[in-house]
């Protein structure tokens, strides 16, 4: 059986939360395993910043707790990631630079459609996802309460912080300093934008002690410079400008309570999620510190609180130090053993 | 009596160590108080990254620790941060991106020669130093050991740790993307990169809490994007982009120990220091954090750590805030009280 890389679903012309339209939208996704006939054997598994769908799926595989042998698990992407419709791929005239605003609510609305008008899901056993998937899992939760038994969000917060804010507004200034950019209009890549971005994210995604202790030698590096050009410089450089800017901009402004239904209101969203939750801050996340994720479960009518330890920083959740993994993965098996 | 706002004292044509010259090279300083005739009254106090001599007078007044009634205040500035010699002020055909490397050890010796030559000084009650000033602080210390009495390193380190110099790619990457920066030729200031790197320091400069609890409001901002223009694009919108590059070189490759003396080791450097010293990080300083000093205390003679506490991270040291400067305050009235 030859594997596609992603399916994607068609939603029609959508219109969003800030007032823009994408027409002709299209959700990104790849199911693992079998929908079985209860259709209550259902995790859905939302992509990150800049994330592609194959990025996710280092958490899934026989024997961990997403195991496709046991579960249906819809690993779904944000619009904007490149594959979901995006500034890379809508047609004129709601391209580029034009590519309108989509709010983390639009997100999980859409995601929402696709998987109960698609599907026919009406129980979700799981909700899970790192960073901007954190984001969607929170808000998953909240709005459809009596749909979701279970999430775990793990480095990511249900409202991004001002001091999340003002790191992404670096990343930002950064891209966009390139004149190639040409305020989003450009028609081949600015790259020299693209590697300043990579640059100033190297900082933040790992931590003080990852760095100090050379911990990038087990990425398979042999330098500092290696790590920043081949790690850094080389993921970035394979995305499109205006797509991060437009994920970008959704991050910046992520809030689950931001929409008609919590009109606000924090607290009150993250208290009215019922699901049974294992949130996992990492220790050392300098843009998602788990100082934030503390005050969160405090809200919360059932939640856990588990602290990924170690010092890889926000990107214990990326899949790349089986140890973070095997934390991240033992939560989930406990979660999903444990009834609700 | 009028007052300049720093004099020069002239160096001569200065080799360095990298192997690059200066011609006729100069040092920005201001002095406050009176050197008395004993010449026992000495306070040494360089500038920090991409700071002026102005930047530094805070921390100095009538009452203070550093009083100019009692003491004789030497502000002295490295080279490349405008007022000492730098990219920008240096005749071609050693100017704009031909300005040489400098190391802590050049900045630190031609001091040294400065106040020794210029005022005939053997003896240093206290060098004290913010940032980059720290770390001139700390060369001080186990260059100079016989001369230097006292060292109050805050917010800084001996070394530069590795996560500290990948934060500064970024900031370079910022800035030099900015195609109007032309490798170092501008002729006019870059000003979206420096507008760039400036929104990359924002979310270094002061920590996480320091955002989520709006403490910009105290310095005269009334929103977050207000902040980041008035404070941190005003800020480096003054400084000249080649200066700061020279500036962050410097930083990047500082290290106590890199030089004939010590050969790179550095726990012989610190051990060196004979000077009785206070070492004041910032709680949530991101790039200085207290994990680097508390190893540096053990390693030296006869060093009290202290560490700033609050959530203005590095820029506790800053003089922005009240509460630090008076910690501050009060670590160099017992540090200078007490007998060495």
């Amino acid at each position: 059986m030859s594997e596609r890389e992603y399916e994607t679903y068609s939603l029609g012309n959508v219109q969003l939360q800030r007032g823009g339209t994408v027409p002709n939208a299209k959700l990104a996704y790849k199911t693992f395993g079998t929908l079985n006939a209860e259709k209550d054997n259902v995790i859905v598994y939302p992509t990150w910043f800049s994330g592609f769908v194959k990025n996710n799926e280092w958490l899934i595989g026989q024997g961990r707790a997403l195991d496709p042998d046991l579960y249906f698990i819809i690993v779904v992407c944000p619009l904007g990631n490149g594959q979901s419709s995006s500034p890379s791929n809508t047609p004129e005239p709601y391209d580029q630079a034009r590519f309108p605003h989509v709010t983390l609510y639009d997100n999980v609305f859409l995601q929402h459609r696709f998987i109960t008008e698609h599907f026919g899901i009406t129980k979700i056993k799981l909700v899970v996802g790192w960073s901007m998937g954190a984001q969607q899992t929170y808000q998953w939760g909240c709005l459809y309460p009596e749909m979701v038994e279970r999430i775990a969000p793990f480095c990511g917060s249900a409202k991004t912080s001002p001091h999340n804010f003002v790191f992404l507004e670096g990343v930002k200034a950064a891209l966009t300093a390139d004149a190639a950019f040409e305020e989003g209009w450009y028609s081949s890549p600015p790259k020299k934008g693209l590697r300043a971005l990579a640059r100033v994210y190297a900082g933040w995604g790992y931590s003080q002690p990852f760095y100090k202790q050379e911990t990038w030698r087990k990425l398979g590096y042999h330098s500092l410079e290696d790590f920043l050009v081949g790690f850094w410089e080389g993921f970035f450089l394979q995305r499109d400008a205006n797509n991060m800017l437009s994920m970008l901009w959704t991050w910046q402004n992520a809030d689950i309570s931001d929409n008609h239904v919590f009109k606000g209101d924090l607290s009150q969203a993250l208290s009215a999620i019922q699901a049974k939750a294992t949130v996992m801050p990492a220790k050392i996340d300098l843009y998602f510190p788990p100082e934030d994720n503390e005050w969160e479960v405090t809200q919360m009518n059932n939640a856990k609180f588990a602290v990924i330890p170690g010092v890889w920083g926000h990107f214990a959740g990326d899949g790349n130090n089986e140890e973070d993994t095997l934390f991240i993965d033992n939560e989930l098996k406990s979660l999903l053993a444990s009834s609700v």
